[in-house]
């Protein structure tokens, strides 16, 4: 890697890091620069604000998206339905990593810095539009499995709203409980558009004894 | 008011509608003073550091919840469900009003300080509690309307975690859309909870016409 772009990734990865565990407006440009161990000169060169370093910053969670946290989860898991929940328990993994503190990097930005910069709201909905469209693909693949009437667009944004706020609480109580309550309850909504769509397509045989193919990801995960 | 209860008043609501809009890091104290028309010594006296008028703003949010936002949707509103979304369409006014900016003051700083200060963490677990208790009363009020099975507590917290999640979204999309998918997909499956009800206390009739009761919370409202 050239000095000129290792330099870049090193501002860039420090800033990720310092603005998920603290916040944009609590992290200071000179803490970067030391965390990154670089002299002040060489982070205006790259970046001439705060504001355009956490551009950058989304960018970077932008590119990642796919091949470090989707990609493993479709390689990982077959079915759709429990891709979906096979990405929520991503989250989960980090809440208990980090007893329930950080939280998802692109929510926190979210709220702390979208009303007033246009340029990073902008690209905190593109990262929510990545997350969001990875789901909607895993939801199309379902096929039939789901009711036809069901809208799988703002299915997709239902579970990242479920993702966002079961996070949130989690940290607020400092608790797993009501993330795992969340998102029992988006598995228990599932488990009924599935039984739905087994009932349209078998009208007569109603009631019948769920299939293992979507029940619960916990055996295809451990 | 006495002198000193009207000036420690004057400087919660100042602090609470900066912290809103701006977020707590993006708040200097001076600014919170000059607002509130107030010299720095006074500040000083009534709370000794930034952290304290926080703990004191979170007080004050959890003192207006039941009298400000939960007491007149509980008398404007009569049907339990529908007053669980007639509370959800508060923050979607709020976002109209706001242009999909602020949204809930307290989701903004669970993300933002909850890390860092254990005590506004706990406050802001105290509202989010209070809410959550407000929404249990109300699904507890629907008696059988829903299914037996079901957990109210889990769903209680299920509907903070929407309101949550759809608020964060429609600041980021600067959009109400996703917002409104976000309940339309709260709604869709409180209707198949109601309809499951209905089946169970009439096992003979399924399939039959929905009641008024539970179809949406607009006529009511509007």
């Amino acid at each position: 890697m050239p000095a000129e772009t290792d330099t870049r990734d090193r501002i860039v990865k420090t800033a990720m890091k310092l603005f998920h565990l603290q916040g944009f407006h609590a992290t200071g440009i000179a803490q970067v620069l030391e965390k990154a161990g670089i002299n002040s000169g060489s982070l205006y060169y790259f970046y001439p604000s705060k504001e355009k370093l956490l551009d950058a910053v989304l960018e970077r969670y932008q590119a990642v998206l796919e091949p470090a946290i989707v990609r493993p989860v479709l390689e990982r898991v077959v079915d759709p339905i429990n891709r979906v929940f096979a990405l929520l328990s991503l989250y989960r993994d980090n809440l208990v990593r980090t007893k329930c503190k950080s939280g998802c990097p692109i929510g926190n930005l979210a709220l702390e810095v979208a009303d007033a910069m246009p340029s990073a709201r902008r690209k905190i909905a593109e990262n929510f539009e990545g997350w969001r469209r990875a789901i909607r693909q895993m939801l199309d693949d379902a096929t039939n499995r789901l009711p036809a009437d069901v809208d799988r667009d703002r299915l997709a944004t239902f579970v990242l709203t479920t993702m966002e706020g079961a996070v949130m609480q989690a940290r607020a109580y400092a608790s797993l409980e009501p993330f795992d309550a969340s998102i029992a309850m988006l598995r228990d909504y599932f488990d009924r558009l599935l039984r739905e769509a087994r009932a349209e397509m078998q009208p007569r045989s109603r009631g019948g004894a769920d299939t293992a193919a979507d029940k619960g990801s916990e055996g295809e995960l451990s």
